[in-house]
Parts: structure tokens; C-alpha cells; sequence
């Protein structure tokens, strides 16, 4: 294994493209139980570790941070029990490919600063654009950074701030930080959250009977503890919640609302509510525009599971071609083998999917995927099911080509590892073998997102960039190191 | 914790009670990691532990036990290298509900045993009605049993015959043991299966490439390795490969086959095939036999997930009302929380589940499960549903409602705890609080599973003990102990 | 590393030759907390692995084995509490160099045996001469060995005795057993305690306030938990203990007492009282012996610490040459580094000893150890002594040359790895390279321990087989394998 | 266990109380094994936890710490693996009593800091006298601590010099700090090595042979390595090492040197050198003077073990009352059971020692201890040897009257629980409950450390603040907590 160390200044601004879930609690007693719970609803959001901070006014703040799901670590009494108290804030954290040797458990959020004034912890999802810039500044001038994560950059533009609040300070730093991000942040009484003026990831309240309050990147981590959902914080804006008290301003220059459409195709998790909407829903409408913009004959329509699963219905619903399981997803696999024999290494998806043979056999198979990221899986999901008899296979999916890296929290690979930056519709076909592919259109997919008029090309509705190349906010930190933004048209 | 001890013998008979999977692999190259991945593949057969013994002229047997899943243990080359050798055969074991601290790791199989003639390994599927009196015989004739395995017999019966083949062993040995039983076993050369004179579990055979051989419980595990089906093992055969030779024999008195129809429902994977016929295909019939018999107005069908989903896709095809999932998995629950905080212990089914809100809210719900054991879970799928806000919820199980217990390998609870056992269908429908709960008929049952004609009552073609009380061995140690049989009509 | 599988018959008889400590209580509340502290004042006779066996009416018997030391195992409530009741057994056991890897848990003692009378423990130190013929035939008879332990025979020939107490069925069994034994075994009530006729092996009896007794390996475990030392358990003799009756019986055919005499040299610890005499004395007789038998001239008298101290008090003393502390023994190596780098595992003697170089330079040094085995430790702490700049350096050897393999319960390498074995006194000086190298006499060693007129050749009253090759029980299975036995002279 | 968190400002400047153990390597391949090797000869100076930071141009900065000894951590390739390069240094930890719980790993030196010259890792032996004062500072100028170490206060002093280079930046820092420490040092290429002006810890240079070069606390740790032992650091002297240079320079004020007579008495090994002399042999001496300062009649002179045998060799060689060991220590203690049953924490010190009860009995014994803190174990090692049959029982003390707390890097209970501080000597006598107890004086512990004249109270020639109460370096941030200096005479 090679070894990568967080002290090591190039693997800054490197390996910081996670996606993350954030949770925080105020008003309950013992509100890290509630954290953990929400963290778990969360989890999809970041398997690799996860951590939580909590204040009671005896015992001050605690903090533990582990490698591994949440269900192993922050559930069991001995952990709990070390984390008192009626405040708490809580972040899951996803593992980039391959990186976990790379990643030391200071990495892992929230991170804590002791102010003159007090003590604070932040849990960031998102991406700061400029943290390269900002690190080199404020290593200039004394700071000791003490991980390799952007987000550390916010607690350090805190302590060199000259408010005397500490949200006041949160402000301070945030105006300094570029890109997109969500925050909780907790004082010893406060509870704390902000959304980028773009509002790029999401970040919801919700109410815990008549005395807590809750915030959480979706509402599936409400639903959990069974608090109320309450609305969601809104792009620009910062809460700080006290007692009953929840106080808004607007802090940053306000800017058009941007929210991630990756979230709608494929982050969230189907049961929680965006932008009022059902995710489940905006995603099986999904299905029914791909059926009506790339119909097919064929004898079945399966969802390569999970992700495809409710886009295969809605295109099953379209089509009028029935839905069948026709893959079927080993539900003990966890996230991969560990240290695996070379025999094991070899086995690939087969070690995930298995085919319904006796099913798929002879027939012609629509196939709905989520997206193509490298490809690599859908050309072996594709052998598994003509291995199996397939008379045809169509892929279709539910979301336009992926072309551009993300650079808002979002780990993708580099443009040139990207099969849609490098190749057409058609030969993406034939690179993956299989009778037809057909990826919905971003109209379609802005309609099935509820913008009955399609995108707004002049101002579009959601963050695309993944899929246009139009970044709504400039990743300079990127540039500098020589990434080429689309050409205007 | 109580502390339940593998000497205790009043354990014996007790918390034996477990389903399993097993797998074995000869004439191929580290047969053990072959087995690993069977094994895997059957998990869902048996979650608490798992073994892998494997011969090689050079090392001899060597044996790897441990708790936990598969891909935890029996995936990383530390462990695998010491499993060497082109022979090997492994086991997976069930956990019975709170019993972990009584197993101890001698009860995980294969269990081996040395005997004049050379080693030998069996892995067992099923369970033995008369071990009780078998083990209290062999005891008093001087065996010294290590585990508290009804299993442990077998091996006992075999050191005990004067046959001069370990496979004329095991026949002698299993003419004794009375109950439901398929069973692997390895010399050093050969790999044996065999299957009771019901067949009442499954077992196949497959070929590995020119040269190997593979047994497993289910044909997915023969998948998962890229072994082609070759056939089932036939109830009361037994094979014994070496080479390229598959050797049959029919060592007990024949008897009809009576496979149960629980793994139709249930215990095997989808996408395996039972009795030439696609498991998958058997359950979505069942929805569709259900959405006949028991047809209901509403709104959405919607799976308890995961096992009711092929039933939900057959009622919603045969109904015409629209499949949603209105019930959401969390992937991160593993099978459970360890050492609980009483916070998440009192969260129940809300941590592996939640309702899809906007999608539920004022609709008719049908919902659609396997079965109905003890119905605790449905009452609290019930009260999620209708606090999301569902107009109407009817219940349809892909069963008939399950009054008596399995005493073949399956752990039920006793007779007294299970629903069916002591409530009529409506008075059930009340306890759970629906609008309607229908089970599908033991006639439709059959007819799912492809009896055109339903069950034959005079000779029914499989082992339905669990839903008609009528079990074709004899459970002698259970009726020793006290369990009063079905009055015969 | 090598895997070796306790399976694996060819290791049977090979690396069974382990010393161990074994320690039982009976009467006494929570007994298996005093069988933990029994066993921690043992755990010099084994280091590799220990096991407790308890019994209370309500659990029956409950049983815990672990790999490392008592301390790390056996002091912690979680682990304590799964053992209660007024009765337990223990043992402790020793890692034979290098086999770690092929030792099971299995291995690990006491083991147990359920029979048609109840269940039975024992705990065996010691060494059975017949195991392999034993085991060939209980093998040959149905038997089936789950450990490749030698003691496992006396569980297996207790079962097969037609006896009705498990009293008489251990004289029945250890009546077939040949070699040197102490054994502590309990049943639900009684604590039994046997010798075996040569009394090789010590054990001791003690006695806990009014109601409780304890047998022990050695004094010390006594004095820890405050136990009154009450007598030796006799050569010969078996005691059955049950409330305040300890009954003695003679089952064997009488024989001299042989005692090992390197228990006195080296096995016991210095605080334990060995046939009324105190350990500690006798090695600082040892001590005062060879500065009679062999002086020198020198300035400094030095022991090889810790087993080489009591000797070096005892020369300085009659030498009159001054104690001093010339090597110094690193208190935090543990048994030894695990998976060590190459360039640790060079390090050699360095990581457990230094050399005090402002005492030692330019000094004549008189080193004294308990022996030479291999001799090549010896060679070692020579170069660490010159290399500080000692002037001369003087072994004095407080045992005489160890010339043969010791077959009742010590792991000593094969004979001809046994320096003492190809090379005479004068050899082995200039192998290992120092200004003079002596051994005490056998006579000298008897009358330290002793026996004012030395070893009575003719009956000797200790056994000294590893010195004088004279074995007083007939090493069977070795000479079975090739061992050449002494010629009568 | 209450629990104590390192964010928690309450817990600054009170658990900081370490005696600590630091080595560092340049210019040899793999120098962290060099590094893990002095400290496991270094691990006497702190047993709970141990970190090594090494640095190669093609990896960079790498660092492991745990909790633990050095032989469990620091040893195996696979953690070695991940410390390449030909620079490293390390620390050990030495556990302050009871707070295992209230340290986190990231209070485990040593400290790394990125500047904008590049990196630099620190290891501190010592205390910071005004480290909560420098850390209330810091934070109010934006420096965020991540350690409850005084030690971090380096690191952060280093960041807010403007100087140039990191060496340079090391004087700034530590000329803002008062206190007792030696510091080593590395950059990507510098070794440096610093001692306060004082000198009151210890640090040598050692050479390996022709190329590499060893800082270590103690000379027994170039021993291991087999390095040559070059000279002392001086007192206020910096060493800045690079290739074959070893730059020396004098940054502070100069001060009188007051090395620490406490790491003759007891903290440095017995075979360590201290300003030239062998600390075995001062030991001995202290043993010399205390025979004639405290004569007593008596049978046997036993140490108490392991610490006070110097003192008692050198005791019964004046004396001429013959040296034997009376009490046996067992050898497989470690530090302490972890998460004992109540019967087993009862057992106090007999689970450690335990009485040579066959040697003892009737006699006049002279016990020969280290030193007097709290006197608690005193106490129990007299019940001992009281309860063995021992005639009398003469205490004699190789150090004078602990009356004052250490604030130089030596944990001590505060002022109230030293026994000395409340007692006179003879009220210690007869609350311990000896025939007679006394102490070596000042003088006579001043003569055994070479000290010919005794003290010169004008200007002691070591730091001895922990018998005298005269504190060389006024303790300002105890003195703040409210601490009562002595007053001046």
C-alpha cells in the first residue's frame, strides 16, 4: 500500500473532493444519541468515518471520531457515554477511491477550536474553491494546520478574527471562503447553520418536539428521530439557534440559487424532500422522460440495483414494458473486501450483482443506470447479462453525460477519466458493446426535476456543471493548477 | 448479557435450530477461495459464522473458523493462505435470535474428524430429530462431543462404524440420524454430497471449467464462481467425486420428495433456481396468485423490503395498480446494532426502515410481505404507514399464515409465540390494525411454485410442516420434550 | 510462516513437550478469581496461553481460553463473570519455540469431557511417554481427538472406562498413562489432585480460611492468594476433595520419587518452598557450591539476569569477590517483539540486556547462569561483555552440562542440538570464548539441594535425566521414533 | 471512568506532570528503527504511549503514535514501513496516575508543524513553567491548540517568529519559554538537540558509526543502537546537526547547571552515565552512605524491587549484614491489570511482590527502598514481611524526604499527600509501622553523586527543589493555581 501522509502539502486540495452529511442537534437531552441516529439516516453520504461533537456545561466539550460506519461506532453506550450533554453536532465523511491509507483520523470532522471566548465545532459539506490560496496565507502568518481537509482553513479564519462572537466569526470566515458548502457549527449553547449563497448542497431544519431543534443535510435524518421537518434553510443564509429562538440573517452577497442536480439524480437518498419535492419521485419522472425521449422495444426493464431502481419504474410505467429484477444485488457485501487475495481482487462486480439467469434468458433487456461515470462497470454489467442469455440490451440512463469533475464536495475523477469528455453517445455504445444507449437530456432532466419548461439557459435553475461545464462559482484553486474551463460559446 | 455455555447440555436440542448454507469445491486450484465466494454468495443462509476446512497433500487439513460474515474473514490473503489445497468445503451458520453468547467458535462447522483410515470434514444443512437420544447414546459408549452441534453425531456415527471407507462411513452414519438433511463432506481426495431421503433442503451440483467440481446449497453460489449448473442432487442420493468421476448411490430407503416450500418463499436467494424454475419467478407469481385471490382498490403496491419485493411487482402487474417503493431501506444496518444504547434500542424498525412521505401521504396503500411470524414487525410497519399519513393500508403475505414451527433447520419460535397459532386471519387483521390482511392460500401457494393443480393433500409435493402441521419425519426429541403434534383429522 | 495444523498428526507427540502450571480451588466463593491470581503466580511455567474451567449449580460449567498472559485475560469482570462458582481449575501453558502459529485454542487447557455421570475438567502438567500409541488406538476404537494435545488421551480413556465414579474413571485412566504427570481435574463438586508415582512433577495442597482448599503447581500460588501451604501432594498419591474431607488414595504401582531436579535449578520460582526447602536457598547453595568446586580470581561476580541472581549472591558470598549488577535486564520486553522488522530481529540479546559499562571496563568478571543449552546466548552476552571492555570473563554454570533431552514435560531441543551433547567442558569454553567455563558436579547440585552426601547413584533421589541420560520411565514413543537411549555401562 | 477531554481548558497545566523519554537519528538508512530501539531502551521514562515522526525526500513527513509500549507498536514492518527515511526522532509518554481516560493520541508528542519553510517535528522532556500564561496568549493572537500539551506552545511560538529558518525560529520559541526541558528537533534535514540553561533533564549525542549521529535522553539508549557515547548537551547549549556538522550554540542566558539529582536517585537507568558517572554505581553508593549514616544490627539487607537493589548491594557491602532477595517480584505484571474484578484490585501489591517467606522467617530484615511518596506501599510491603515471620523490619531510604512537589517534568501528587510534607521522620516511622526508619540526608546523597563536600547550600550543584523546596525556576503558572513557595529562611 502506498503510504500518503496529511502532512504532506501535495495531497492538499487533492483528496478533499468528498461528499459529506451533516447533522446537529440542540434542546435534547443527550442530543449525540440524536446525532448518531441522524448520521445513520445519513450514511450514504460518507462511509469512510464519521465523528461528533457534544457540550454539557460539567463536563465541557467531548468529541470522538472513528473510521467506519455509524452503526459500529456511535451506538454503543461505552462511545455515547463519553458524549454528554444537551448540544451536539455530528459529520459522516465519504472514502475517496483508494485513499483510505492517505487518510489520518484527524481528517475526520468536526473540527474543534478553543477561542478566547469559547470553544467551537464545525462540520462542513461542500468545497472550498480557494483553500489552497487560503492555507498558504494563513500558514504565512502563525497557523498550525493540523489536517489535510480544506474545512480546517474555517476554524483558522475564525481565530483570526476580530469579532467578539463567535458567530460573528463564522461570518467572517465564511465571506473569505469561495465554492460551495453547507455548515453546522456549535458553541456551548448555540447551534448553528449556513448554506453558500449558491446553495449548492442541501441543509434542512426540523423541530424536535416542543423544545429541540434540529439541522441535517436532508430530511431522511429528521425522519430518524422523528423531529418535524420545518423548512430548509435557505440559499445565503445563516440560522443560530438558541433556546426557542431561531434567528436569521443573510450574511454573503446574495446570488441565484443553484442547487446540486446531482443531488436530485443520485445523492440523496429517495425518501428525503427536496426543494419540496419527493426525491423518489423527481427520479422515477426521470424514467418516465427517458422512455418518452429514447423509447425501445423490449421484454423487460431492470434497474441496475439500487441507484436505478426508481427511474426503471417510471420508464416501465411509461413504456408499458414490465419491471423485473433482473439483477440482483448480494446485500453483504459492505463497501468492498478488505486486503482481498488476488483471487478475490479478480472477481470484480460478480462479487455484487448476480444475474437472474433464468429470467433474463433470451429476452431483450432495457437496462436503467444512474449514470456512466468511467464506464468500466456498465461494460461488465453488460457482459454478466449476455453471458446470461440476453437476446438485446439497451442501457438507458437517468442522467445526461457526466463530461466535467465537480468541484463542490463531489468526488469525480479527473476530466480525462471521464468517458462522456472523451467520446460521443454513439461510441460510448460501442465501447460498452451493447445494442443502444441513450442518456436523458438536460431539458429532460430539468422537467423531471419540476421545471416544466426545461433548463433556463441563461440562468439555469440547478448547479450542472458536471454535466454543461458551467461552474457557477470559479474553481480557482483548480485553475491554478492548470484545469481549462469550457471555452465560452 | 446471560451466559448460555456449549457444555451446558441443556443447550442440546435447544439452539440447534439454525439454517445454513454450504459449499464445496474439488479439482480446483485453492479450492478454498472458491469456497469463500460460494460461501459468500450464500450468506443469506447464515450470518453469525462461517468455516473453510481444505486438504493439500503437503500441509494436510487445515481449518479456518471465525465469526462474522465471509467477506470479513475469508477474503484477505492472511487467512486464505493457510487454507491451501485443491479440496475444500465450508459452512455458514445462522445466528438464533440472541443467542450469540452461547455459541461458542467449536460449534461453527465443518466439523473434522481423525480417523484410523485418514480425515475427514462434513458440513451440515438441516437438522437431526432424534440427535438428543443419538448424542445420549453415544456419550454413554464413550464419545466426547465438543460441541453442542446436533451436527457433532455424524461424526461420532462414523468413528463408531467398522465400515473401512470414510464414504461408507458417512453412510452408516446417516442411516442413523433421523430429520432433514443435506450434507458435504471432504477426504482428502474426495468431495461427497449427499441429500435425505425427502430432500427436504436443497443441494447442487456443478462443474468447474474441464476439471472441477463444485456442490453448493443454492445454484447462485455456483454463479458467483462462473461454475456451470449441472443438476441437483436428488433426495436420498449421495455423490462421491474424485477426478472426473461423480459416483451415485441411494443409500437410504426412498421416500417421496417433500422440498420445503419455505425456501420457494423465502430462505433461498432470487436468483437461484429450485426445481428447474426460477425462484424470482416463483414469487412474483405468488403476487399474482394473490392479487387474484385477494384483490383490494387502492393506490400503490408497495414491498416490505427486500423480501416482498417479487410479490409487490407480481401484484402490481396482475392488479394494474401502480409499484412504488413506499418504503425505504437503509443499506447501513448490517443485522444489527451491537450493544445498543437504550436510546436505539427503543428506535426498532425505524433504523432499517423509513416511510417515503411525500409519495405515501393520502394514498391506499397495499403492502406487500413474506410472511407473518410472531407480527410484531408488521404493527410497527403499520403504525410508520399511517403516521406518513396513508389513507388505507392492506397487508398481503406471499404465505399462508405460519402456525407450526419447522423442527428441519430453520429456527422458528415456538408454537405458542407464533401469530397463526393462536388467531384466526381476522382477529390478526384487528392485533396488527389494518384496513385488510390476506395470506395467499396454501392451494395458491403450490400453483406459485408451479403445481397447476395446488397442493395434493393426500401426498403433497412439498414440505409445508410450518403451514399445515403435518411433518413428514417425526420430530422424536422434540415429542420427548413435550411438543404435541397436529390431531391427525 | 510455517502452518502447522493441529490437525495435522505428524505434529502429535512432536511439540506436546511443554512445562506447564496448573492451579485448582474449591470452596471458596468466585473460585475462578482465585485460580486467575493462582495461575498469574504460575505464569513463569507457561506463557503462551491459559484456560479456566468453573462450575456453579445455576450455569453449569462455564469455561474461558485465551492466548497470552493471565493478566491480560483473566483479571477483567467481562471475562470473570461468564466464570462463577465455588469450583474451578486452571492451567497455564508454554510456548515451544516458534510453534505459536500451530497452536490452536484447542490446544489450550483444561479440557473437558461430558460423560453419562456429568461433566469433568482436568488440567494436566507433565508429559504422557505412550501418547502416540494411546491415541492410535482410542482412534483405532472411535475416539475422535479435536486437539493435538497428549493430554486429550486421559479425557478419552475416561470415557471409555466402564467405572461408575469419574473418581475411579481418572485412576482407570491414568493408570494407562505412562510418563511424568501432575494432574488437577474437578467434577461439580469435587477438586481432584494426582502424581504420578515418580512424583516428576510437584503439586501442592493448601488451605483457604475454614472451608476452602486449593491445589497448586508451586507455593507461590498459595502465598497470592493467601492460602496456608498445607503439604506436598505425595508421589503416587491422588487426594479427592468435597467439602472439608480431602481423601487419599495410592492408585499406581509404587515407585521411588524421582523429582525433576531442574525445577530446582530453574523452573520454580525462588519464593516457592520444593521438599521444605526454600528455592531461593537452594540456588544460592548452588552458588556457594561452585565457588568451592571451581574459584577464580576476579574483581567482579555478576548474574546473568534474572535466573543466574541467587547463584551470584551465593559465590560472591563464599568467594568473597563483590555482588555487583554488571548486566541490566530491560523490564518491557514481554516474551518477545512480534512480527519484527529485519533489522529488530538482528538485534539480538541487545533488546533484553545491557551491559553497565562504567562498572564492567577493565574488570575481571565472573558471570554466573542457570545453564547452557544451545549455548548460544552464552556466546552473545560473552561479546556484550568484552565489547564494554571487561579484562576477563569467567562463566560459572549453576547446573551441570545439559546433555540430554528432558521427555517428562520440559520442551528441550533435539540432542544434538544440545551443546553439552557433542562438546566436552573445554570445547565448549573455547566455543563460546571465554577466560573459563565451569559447570557445578552433579554431586555439587544434589548437595545444594540437599542431599549432604550427593546423588546416590545406585537409586538416584532425584530424577537428572537432561543430565545424566539415566530416564527413569521408559520415553516409549520417542524411542518408537529413532531416540537412542544411553548405553547401560 | 470519568471522563476528561483534551479540549477541556480545565485539564491544562495540571495532567502535564510527565516524565517523558525523547531520541532522535540522522544520517542512517531507516532511521526509525534506530529511533523505535532508543526508545524501548528509553521506555523506564514513560510507559503509556509513544509516537516517532521520520522524514525521506520522496514521501515526506510520516508520523505514527499509539498508545502502548514501544516493543508492541514501534517494532513490526508494517508499521516501520510507514516511517521511511534517514531522519526521525521519537518520544515516550510516561502515564500520569489514573488519567489514561482524559488522554488522547493527539496528545502524544511528537508535535509537527507546517511553516512556510517547510516542516518541523519537536519531542520535549520536561515542563513549561508558563505555559498556561503562553497559552492564553496564543489563543487570544489566533493560534489553535489541537493537544492539552504544554509542549504545543513550541510549535506555536515557532509559527509566529518571523525569523527565516526553522532553527533559528526554535530559539525564538524557547526563549519565551521558562521551565525544565530538553528538546529534540528535526526539519527535513536538521537534527537539533537543545537543553534548557539549567540543564535540569538529561540529553546526549551519540554517534553511529561514520556517518549518523543519535540524540537520546539517556546514553543506554546509544547503547542499544550501538552508538559511541560523544558527550552531555550542556546546560543552555543547542546542537543543530546536518551531515557530519555539529553545529553548537548558547541561546539563552547562562544560569548555573542544577541537573535533576531525583534521575540518580530513581528515574535514569542503572546503566546510564550521568555527568560521568555510572548511576549503578552512585546508586550502590547511596547504599554505601546510608549504612553509615543509619547503622543497624540486623540478619539480612533485602531490596525492595527492583529499584532500591543498587542501594542495597551497596548497603550490605558496608554493613557486612549479607544481601539476599526477600522479596520477589513478578516478572509478568506490566504496569497494571486493566479493568480488574473487585477481588482482584484488593489484591494490591501481593499481585506484584511477593515475600521469600522460607528466607525471611525470624529474621531481622533492613528493607532498602528507592524513596517515600505517599507511603501507602511502604505500609503493605511491611504487612508482608511482618505476616512471613520476620523478627523486625528496618526501612532505610536512598533518598531524603520527599517535601515538595517537582514542576519540572516529574508527575507528583500535590504538596498534601507527601508524607514528608506532613511528617516527621519519625512520626513516618510509626505510621508506617517499622522498627525504624530512616533517610539518606542531602549531604550523603550529595556525596554518592561525586559531590565530595555534600550540598553547597549556597548554590546547590544540582536541582533537588523535590527534598529542599529551593525551585531554581520560580514555577509562575503554579504559583497563579495559588502554590505556596517555601519561605525564604
Amino acid at each position: 500500500m502506498q503510504f500518503r501522509h496529511p502532512f504532506d502539502p501535495e495531497t492538499d486540495g487533492d483528496k478533499l473532493r468528498e461528499e459529506c452529511g451533516i447533522f446537529g442537534v440542540v434542546g435534547a437531552k443527550d442530543a449525540a444519541n440524536f446525532v448518531a441516529l441522524g448520521l445513520h439516516a445519513l450514511q450514504h453520504r460518507g462511509q469512510e468515518a464519521g465523528g461528533i461533537v457534544s457540550h454539557d456545561p460539567e463536563h465541557g466539550f467531548n468529541s470522538a471520531r472513528r473510521f467506519g460506519y455509524v452503526r459500529d461506532n456511535f451506538t454503543n453506550a461505552a462511545v455515547m457515554d463519553t458524549l454528554p450533554g444537551p448540544i451536539a453536532i455530528g459529520h459522516v465523511r465519504y472514502s475517496t477511491a483508494g485513499s483510505k491509507g492517505a487518510t489520518a483520523i484527524r481528517d475526520v470532522q468536526p473540527f474543534f477550536g478553543e477561542f478566547s471566548m469559547g470553544g467551537c465545532a464545525i462540520a462542513h459539506n461542500g468545497n472550498i474553491t480557494n483553500a489552497v490560496a487560503l492555507r498558504r496565507e494563513l500558514i504565512e502568518r502563525g497557523s498550525i494546520f493540523q489536517s489535510s481537509s480544506d474545512s480546517e482553513c474555517i476554524i483558522h479564519l475564525m481565530a483570526r478574527s476580530i469579532q467578539k462572537t463567535l458567530a460573528e466569526r463564522i461570518k467572517d470566515a465564511l465571506r473569505r471562503v469561495e465554492g460551495a458548502f453547507s455548515v453546522i457549527a456549535m458553541t456551548r449553547t448555540k447551534l448553528i447553520g449556513v448554506r453558500d449563497a449558491h446553495g449548492v448542497r442541501p441543509l434542512v431544519l426540523g423541530r424536535i418536539g416542543d423544545s429541540g431543534w434540529a439541522l441535517s443535510s436532508e430530511t431522511c435524518g429528521l425522519d430518524i428521530i422523528g423531529a418535524d421537518f420545518v423548512r430548509e434553510i435557505e440559499p445565503g443564509e445563516m440560522v443560530v439557534i438558541e433556546g426557542n429562538r431561531v434567528e436569521s440573517t443573510r450574511p454573503f452577497v446574495q446570488a441565484t440559487p443553484r442547487f446540486c442536480i446531482f443531488e436530485q439524480v443520485y445523492f440523496s437518498r429517495p425518501d428525503s424532500i427536496l426543494l419540496g419535492r419527493s426525491v423518489y419521485e423527481t427520479r422515477r419522472m426521470i424514467g418516465v422522460e427517458l422512455a418518452r425521449e429514447a423509447p425501445v422495444e423490449a421484454d423487460l426493464v431492470c434497474p441496475v440495483p439500487d441507484s436505478g431502481t426508481p427511474a426503471a419504474i417510471g420508464f416501465s410505467q411509461e413504456s408499458g414494458i414490465p419491471y423485473a429484477m433482473g439483477i440482483i444485488r448480494n446485500q453483504y457485501m459492505g463497501r468492498t473486501f478488505i486486503e482481498p487475495t488476488e483471487h478475490i481482487r479478480n472477481m470484480g462486480v460478480r462479487l455484487k450483482l448476480n444475474v437472474n439467469r433464468a429470467l433474463i434468458k433470451g429476452k431483450r433487456v432495457v437496462l436503467v443506470d444512474d449514470s456512466v461515470v468511467r464506464g468500466t462497470t456498465s461494460r461488465k454489467i453488460k457482459e454478466m447479462i449476455l453471458e446470461a442469455g440476453a437476446a438485446e440490451v439497451h442501457f438507458r440512463i437517468a442522467s445526461p453525460p457526466t463530461a466535467w469533475p465537480c468541484f463542490y464536495g463531489v468526488d469525480t475523477p479527473e476530466r480525462s477519466k471521464l468517458l462522456a469528455a472523451t467520446m460521443s453517445e454513439d461510441e460510448m455504445r460501442d465501447w460498452i458493446g451493447v445494442n443502444s444507449l441513450k442518456f436523458i437530456s438536460l431539458d429532460g432532466l430539468y422537467r423531471a426535476a419540476g421545471e416544466a419548461q426545461g433548463r433556463n439557459a441563461k440562468a439555469p435553475q440547478f448547479c450542472d456543471a458536471c454535466f454543461s461545464g458551467e461552474y457557477p462559482v470559479v474553481p480557482s484553486d483548480k485553475i491554478e493548477e492548470g484545469f481549462q474551463m469550457k471555452a465560452a460559446e
